[in-house]
């Protein structure tokens, strides 16, 4: 079996990453990172989505992103609510996290080589981006391009790098209607920007209202959201 | 002044740069890591350095790459003495981290764009680049395209980040004159891979080899080398 690092955050795009790339064939080895977001919950979904996936191992990798600070999800900043969906696409929300996606890559990268993949899942989406720049199909294209000239892999051996984004181009709907398809227990997964007790989702962050508006559009109830 | 994020190890390239980027006119913003080393005393240089240079701020940041492994410097490795200068340029040494530009320059990104630089400076060197693939030009050039679409600032704004490279085709002896002609402090900088009690270098690593060849060809003494 081919190995293949995968980011999973504990959310519903990337459980639904593992399970593609699961299906694909792949040996995975998932990655999360505590990185200083204000709400851990989400690790110890990633560790239940792991184990329940079938992920060959799964490693968390610290990383302080509150040192640098500028982001609502991991600065003393608040998380916009009610009227977020509005201005999706527009601008660059609040809750972006400057350079997350390419800090997060570097560190797959860095263990994709240790352990000899040149495989890499993530589950970055430009429809329902959320107006991240690097969730863009122009972001991945170029951090490929990066990983070949970066790596011992790349350079030497001559291995070409590929980072699938296989959500790239699909709606939360689509993306739901695929992971059901594989078996994905979407119960498992949390989304919230902004969690209360017992990781109870907001409802109202941009998180939550494109998660519920693909759970809407396909006509199923969120299986996160029965009464726990 | 126009700012800038300079990568700061304590050695003595990125010593260097933080005084050539200073003669530039950039009020500077040293980032170090502590990276799972297995010795910090660079980062105590580190510190010393951004103070007797004139950095405006110093921060360091921690990843743990021993999560990984792969390395010399990170893992339960050797460090390869004796005949490594021979080598240099014919194969990937054992003592290159997997992906470590690519994490470091992906940090001094999250910093540069929270405090709206774009100036990114690194001390990666061509000629004596003990045959790391992610200190050629060729990934610098890649890294500068995957910053431009992975930010707001490049993406929204338009801004284009430059990532400055100043040593990329010196010798080590242009590098410590170049130096030297700036006022820096050599005998606060720190090189040796494996260093013994009291932060003295071994001697034999491919870094103190490159170091003493650097200082011989110019005809000086290492003042850190005089007895502590």
């Amino acid at each position: 079996m081919k190995k293949a690092i995968v980011l999973l955050s504990g959310g519903l795009d990337s459980a639904t990453v593992l399970a593609i790339a699961r299906r694909r064939g792949h040996e995975c080895y998932a990655l999360s990172f505590r990185y200083g977001q204000r709400h851990t919950i989400e690790l110890a979904a990633a560790r239940r989505l792991a184990r329940n996936l079938g992920a060959k191992e799964h490693k968390v990798a610290r990383i302080d992103l509150r040192l640098f600070g500028g982001s609502a999800l991991t600065d003393n900043i608040a998380v916009p609510k009610g009227n977020a969906l509005k201005s999706l696409g527009r601008k660059i929300p609040i809750t972006y996290v400057p350079a997350r996606n390419t800090i997060f890559l570097s560190l797959a990268l860095a263990w994709a080589e240790v352990i000899g993949a040149t495989d890499i899942f993530i589950g970055v989406n430009a429809l329902d981006y959320s107006g991240y720049p690097d969730c863009r199909p122009e972001f991945i294209r170029a951090f490929e391009r990066l990983a070949n000239c970066a790596t011992r892999l790349g350079a030497e051996a001559r291995r070409r790098f590929k980072i699938h984004a296989p959500l790239q181009r699909m709606t939360k709907a689509q993306i739901i209607q695929t992971g059901l398809k594989l078996g994905v227990d979407y119960a498992l997964t949390t989304s919230c920007y902004d969690p209360g007790p017992r990781g109870r989702p907001c409802g109202k962050c941009d998180a939550c209202r494109l998660r519920a508006r693909g759970f809407a559009e396909i006509g199923q109830r969120d299986p996160a959201l029965r009464k726990k």
